[in-house]
């Protein structure tokens, strides 16, 4: 049983974990706080946290469990101004989409209480944002990766892998250099080619005329460009390695495909389509009603 | 009322029309030909069509319309061998992804018989192909492009146009060079650039890896990488002018947000990410309950 959870930054992800561990009956008291102060209000008014704290130094004072789930670009500073408030034995995890740049601004932020932190990056998510999304079943199901570091102890990373578990979720271990090479091919990609395709049709002089005559195919392939600019932006910023190298990869190909085409090489493009149709339609998304966990 | 419709590639689309023109009451009698026998037993057994054709040349003797419905590469054989079978007043149409290539296949094939075709791009899909896929509705409330020639006169091309509003679509009129340059942006280039992703990762020797950890954004990006090879190495040779420079504007806007990657420049990714955001957001596909539009 936690007895205090500090939440720092309440929106669908830090609410949604607030809501699965009350809906678990493994949560006490949940303190929240966040930059939006009409959102912490909501939160409260809404049964999502119990209390709003002033700042996050105030929120984990006496928290046994401290929750970042802000966009990964603010965690730095966070992790610097809760360093000294925390609790002997508070257990810290995170909700961030990438983890070694996590991990760096927690090492330089909690010093000598780096063993206390145990990465974790759910993969789920939603249209909708902010504390009114927040629903308790958000994780029911799906996946949340641990990327634990060799200072951690057995027993905080069995209770973190505890807690998100008690959110439904099904938790499972990398390290944080291969998760963040996995999802910059898989997500953080995705986006990137997502939003360019948007930006580069939303630039032109007629716009509107492409978006008019823009199906369905158009509709799923650029679903995810409406996704949050802030959260992305720091995802690429934080994953920039990874991502420049799947970005390279990338345009090798389409370069390749646009060779074929200016050449007339049907066989290259067949091929390829081949490969990719095959992989595509073999391919079982885990868990059949998948929606948005991104 | 057509008394003898002609349907040349009995699949998903062209099985649809004889469906949609049976269920509007618009046609007396289905002849149809194609690659495949089974499906066109399938076809007959369904109702989709009332004959099988041995041949296209035996399909529209006597037929007062044609339908191609083939894969675009396909076309150009066959306006070559229906061209001297055709009835003095027959009209014809076809269902291809793109015009240019189409119409200029149609000239060299059916020669002075070109004014009785009126080119047609039914924007409507699905993701189930073949005559047992074919469904009455499918065209409902879907746009269907007509680009036509300067030789059509007015009463073929408002015949065509009835022909496609009985399906039950809403009939709109650009030139083919407009719908090819369209097209280029806002389906084939998504098109490459989903099998293209999705090719990357099923190429790695950790493929099954990646796939593993893919999630619904992942999903939707690559889900029209599902689509039939063959169909789209035909589109993709087809509008081979337009689609490579769309891929050009595609890659050279990766490009630009891989350098500001490089440079650090959070600005240029998050003022590209942001008008993505709101172009997306904004935009409202034609249709709340299209699906599989291509």
């Amino acid at each position: 049983m936690i007895e205090r959870l500090a939440v720092l930054g309440v929106g669908l992800i830090g609410g949604s974990v607030a809501r699965a561990l009350k809906r678990a009956g493994k949560v006490r008291h949940v303190v929240g706080y966040g930059r939006n102060r009409a959102n912490l209000e909501t939160a409260l008014s809404l049964g999502v946290i119990d209390e709003i704290a002033a700042s996050p130094e105030h929120a984990v004072e006496g928290a046994d469990c401290v929750l970042l789930a802000m966009p990964v670009g603010s965690m730095a500073e966070t992790f610097s101004r809760i360093a000294t408030h925390l609790a002997e034995n508070a257990m810290v995890t995170d909700a961030g989409s990438t983890k070694q740049d996590v991990i760096a601004a927690a090492r330089r932020g909690l010093g000598g209480r780096i063993a206390r932190f145990v990465p974790a990056h759910p993969i789920a998510g939603a249209e909708r944002s902010g504390a009114s999304a927040a629903q308790a079943d958000l994780y029911d199901g799906r996946s949340v990766i641990l990327t634990p570091q060799p200072e951690n102890e057995a027993d905080v990373v069995a209770a973190v892998a505890d807690l998100w578990r008690a959110c439904g979720a099904q938790v499972m271990e990398m390290t944080a250099a291969e998760h963040d090479r996995i999802f910059a091919a898989v997500s953080h990609l995705p986006h990137l080619a997502a939003f360019a395709l948007v930006d580069e049709l939303a630039a032109r002089p007629e716009a509107e005329l492409y978006f008019r005559h823009a199906g369905s195919g158009f509709r799923d392939f650029t679903r995810i460009a409406g996704s949050s600019p802030e959260m992305w932006r720091d995802i690429a910023l934080a994953n920039r390695a990874d991502l420049i190298a799947e970005l390279d990869a990338y345009v090798a190909r389409l370069t390749r495909l646009r060779d074929a085409l200016a050449a007339g090489d049907g066989n290259v493009l067949f091929d390829s389509f081949v490969r990719a149709s095959g992989a595509r339609s073999n391919w079982a998304p885990a868990g059949t009603h998948l929606e948005n966990d991104e």
